[in-house]
């Protein structure tokens, strides 16, 4: 079982600016936290950041040998139609994740155009968020397979 | 340490109505999944179920031997100012679960006044999102223990 | 058959108080002319009042032996989702009644959260909408019987 | 006593079309049960249908030697104030019903502008709908004459 | 010079109903006074009132030979496009004029979508607003005239 | 194949008054490309103008033997919700066309009523609106046709 | 009789400055007109301008000996509470006037703080308008006079 | 005379938790302020808290025998159309404190839903708003007094 | 210790005009019962009334040797962000003040662009809002001594 | 004559996903059936597809040798205020065109931020929409063409 | 060259109060910078403040003999209607500024309404924004003068 | 000192395009300008333009060797939350600068996502919007500087 993992923009900062809102691990940090979860999980997974919507819109459009995916959209949350559209075209199962509780943020921080799309949202626990979300990820795709 | 687990109004009825939104698991069972969990972490639990927005902010505010809170609020997430200040007003963390994604239902279930109280929020994982919520509460008390 | 009816906050006061809004019937008399129509129409009434939301929720939630619900929300009408969620989660036709014709009242009377999850709403005709309301109920159980 | 019943715009197909929402029963057919019941209760019926706005206008103006009014505007129920203005203007009773619930529909629906003018709405009992309004307006005008 | 006076729905009805509102002279009565002050000004008038919008909007379009409008929309006020739209079709200068003050009354009251089209409204002055509005209309004929 | 042309209020009055916002072509220019254009399409056209909405409604009501509808609603576009009753009731496709693009001009005419019951809009190409309104008309129904 | 003409903020510029928006006449002119009209109609006037919103409340709560108020408030027709506040106090009628049409211009212009005070509004017919205030205000006051 | 004070939801956690907020006074000190300042105006008070809405309406209606009532409604203020309506049905006079200044918090805490039934609301003076509120009730039932 | 009163615009009319509204004392007598208190307190007042925006923040910004300020900013608590700007500037603590419940009346009044600026807010007590003021402002000018 | 095509956000995607909104012709399909009525019309096409708004934007401003344009902007219609930049800053003519209704979708695409700058929208025909864009494109070049 | 520099409500307390906000420069060390730059720039200086809204007015009618206008309106950016209408009547270009950026604080001062009447807006550079703004007006009116 | 220079989505049209809302001049003529600027003042400018949100985050996120950052980000202005996220995760301060006042065009461009995390705003100068930015920013990087 393969999952994608998708960092959005500005996410490759992570760590070293801003630490009070997103903490202090790097983005490497936390993919290695995720890379040893997934070993444990007994899944593999295919991690990629970018901070162009395009990009991001074509990495979902070539996840097809991916059987779920687990996207941090970041600023790209509250006005990417495109990122939505994409997500809905494919049909792999996706999970929402965000470090910040973004529902503590500004009022425009509140609404997230995606999560209409996703099978579930996780939100506020910082780098466990990710972990939180592989492993929603791994349980959904699990049980898409136990009934296909 | 021990966690508290609180399922709000109409959830004493899971699994025998409206399984299309909810899913098919009992309340019964989840909390059996959420004691099997609870095993495997290492911590108590200590489970509550009320249909009364008055009984439930009571049973937040006796919450104090407890290290963290895991609440399904149910109908109550959109209209309770009395529960988001009873868990502002005690000093553990918590974390708010939602089985459906509010964000894929009606309008007004969009909007939570729970979450800007919360440490994050966990939505759309059906039965799988009050074990996700278990262990978010854990890795949030244990951060806490390790800082104090 | 069986039907429900439900009176919500304040409405044990009917008649003593603000009679130029809700008449001077009391919701002793109410009931009265309730069962008279009941004994005409060959049916039985279980009748409860309650002043909590939570109450309320519980005994819809207990309804399993009847065959229609007549409910007068009252103030919860525009407050309760987690009334409307107990509606939803039963399986019997609902009738959702008011005294005052609400829509001649304040803004936020105009709004009824409940009325999207009943069979239909009658609202303005005093107690006489209770015995609209009863009727409609019967008629609508016996056509689900005749269809089942 | 005699009664003005009205049926607004689109009415007339009744039966013949989208019978998911409005039911199977024509026009005629309703038309029929309220005949009936009229004989039952001992009272007259004028009964009218138009797609005019201008021409449902001037039946409630000419409605004087009625003692109510019973109403369906139909899609005139969320654009005519003119329909509003001339049932404030004439001062006989008005019932306003609609067969399907309209709190059910698309949100324009839910708002009608001629509820504040009515003494009473019935909405979503279908056919029914029209008995029950029947009924209540000949209750009002007995209940004014009574009073007079 | 001849001038297009038109009265909207319901005006027909005026002096007979609902006088605390729009005070106790009949249609009649004002079409009088607006004949007498005609005379004084030197102007012909063309009177009509219709309660079908459509026929208003043809009323507006057969105003060819007329020099000034002086409109009463009442109800369509607030919901008719297409007489807006038939004013700012035709080239003749309009005034829009109301008997009660429409600012006073309910808030769906305070939009004329006529307004924007017209050379200038009169509000609240009874009888006396047709009569400012014909001086109105017969002052910008005669100014038009003077520039031309 | 016969297809129902209806032209909305006001557009009796094309090419004589305007011109800026709607063009010099007259009403009957405008016919008579469409009768070109049918000739050429192999279809039969029905044409038809009217000021009033009630007639609008009854001319669709009337569309039985047509195949398909172009519809170009004028003002009624944004307050008539009797036409897109009529529409959805009847149960032949429908292309909603516009002269000038709507989306150009007052913030009232951007939203459409009768949008979400027509198959398509065409908005902003003049005269040209029509034919290419035409032209999907004749597609959809010659597609309707090879389904059924 | 004595009838007190209040002009609001920026109008002793008139007729110097904007004239497309204001025309050309300057306040002198507008007030010659005036005193012209008064001595037509035989009544005095007393005239008075000020920028200052304390000001123009301390004219309108001097007005005791006036028997009607005419004022063209300007910018303060949409911002000054006080001002509407101070005609509200005093118990002579008043007239709210406007140069231009106000509903032709920025939306802010559209709502008016002042007009649900006042007996009735005048918009749009340049210093006309004053003229048919002066007129409508002495009517009134007429009026009143006759019921005293 | 006898005067009603009631405590609405988690002011029992008073002085013990939040203090930056709600200050560090126990609900029981200011019970006790409340009874001396009672003694010293001669009235007596009867004085309850509850965390249920339903419980609330309860107390209110209960309260026949009260001169007054003084309320603090905490986090129903914004919710609780119940509350409104049960201070609405007795026909004691009302005051609604609150200890914190509701207008510098969080929007929604901005808008309270039982103000336009009470007599006079006093904000943001800690313990101090109980004691002036207590002042103000008797103040007024004093008055009442007087005038029957 | 010094406190100073400011009365905002039109209070200068107080007890002569709208006695319904705003009761049938005048300024005079209620600066009499506040010079009273003042007394019993054991401190002196600078009491000013103004029309003027201008001069109320002139007031306010000449305050610095007064211990607080009771205000009634009347129609400028809507609309002056100058006199809220003022206050915020000056460091004595405030007490905002009304003689009417602002809460009941139009929707516009019930907006304070003060009350986030002040120490607290007294609504709908008439004459006794301004004690209760004077009461409060003497204890939060205390405690402010207690604690420097 | 050149005309420029370009397809938006996810178009890459057609007919292989979502054939239930977007229908089963893969968008090589759809190029193919431009191509052949761009033969028969004489005309030369220029077509394009991107994920990225910042290409689509620099597609835009490279059109210099087309004499019109022919946009699907997708997902970018609702979200790309550069896009709509792209197109005013360029003087070739504008074509929107939609394959769904994108008036029957969800509310946030009812919203076109392209449609004010472009000649005219098309909406709704699924593939026949790029077909009548490319009709109305080639016949407003040939009308500019015919008045240069 | 003359400039008018105006300098709105409360700014006369600069540098005295508020100074996390407002900078710890006083108005005279702003003005003399001005002076300063004003010298290097070669043009001479008139500057006013002002707490009255109406005097404000005056200063802008008044300034016939300057090529610019400098304002920092403070307060009444966000209220006054007066200044904007008294801005637009005059013909010299004016510039606004701010102290702080108005975009990062309370919601309701985001929005100008002078911005619309001037030629630009600076904001957020405290006294730093006044010296930009000169140099801004000053190169506006040069370029006036260059054309014309 | 070294000031990075961004340019957004289509200012390479500059001076070609539109002039009559972004004037004559070209990039390069702004580009030159500001560099003779840059060597009056002594600094160093890195210039960047791109049409791309992406490509514009990592400009921004590569500014760390530059002392300030003057941003014109056209379009994205009103759409980016990555662009706004990027300059609040690096710590140069930065300067927002519009060539037209964009509170003189659509409502749309009234509200800036970017002008909360910068130090301040310049709109409407035209190219001296550039030149002001860059003095601006200077002067900000030269007072961090002294206070470090």
């Amino acid at each position: 079982m393969k999952i994608l993992i998708i960092h959005g923009p500005n996410l490759n900062l992570l760590g070293t600016r801003e630490s009070a809102v997103y903490g202090t691990k790097t983005i490497k940090e936390i993919n290695d936290s995720l890379e040893n979860l997934a070993t444990e999980l007994g899944v593999k997974l295919v991690i990629k950041q970018s901070n162009y919507e395009g990009k991001i819109v074509e990495l979902i459009q070539d996840s097809k040998d991916c059987e779920a995916l687990v996207i941090n959209p970041a600023a790209y949350t509250h006005t990417s139609i495109a990122i939505r559209d994409a997500i809905a075209a494919v049909d792999i199962p996706a999970v929402e994740i965000h470090l910040s509780n973004i529902y503590k943020r500004e009022e425009f921080r509140h609404k997230s155009l995606i999560s209409p799309v996703v099978h579930g949202q996780i939100s506020g626990f910082g780098p466990e968020s990710y972990l939180l979300g592989l492993r929603a990820a791994v349980s959904i795709a699990n049980a898409k397979k136990g009934t296909s």
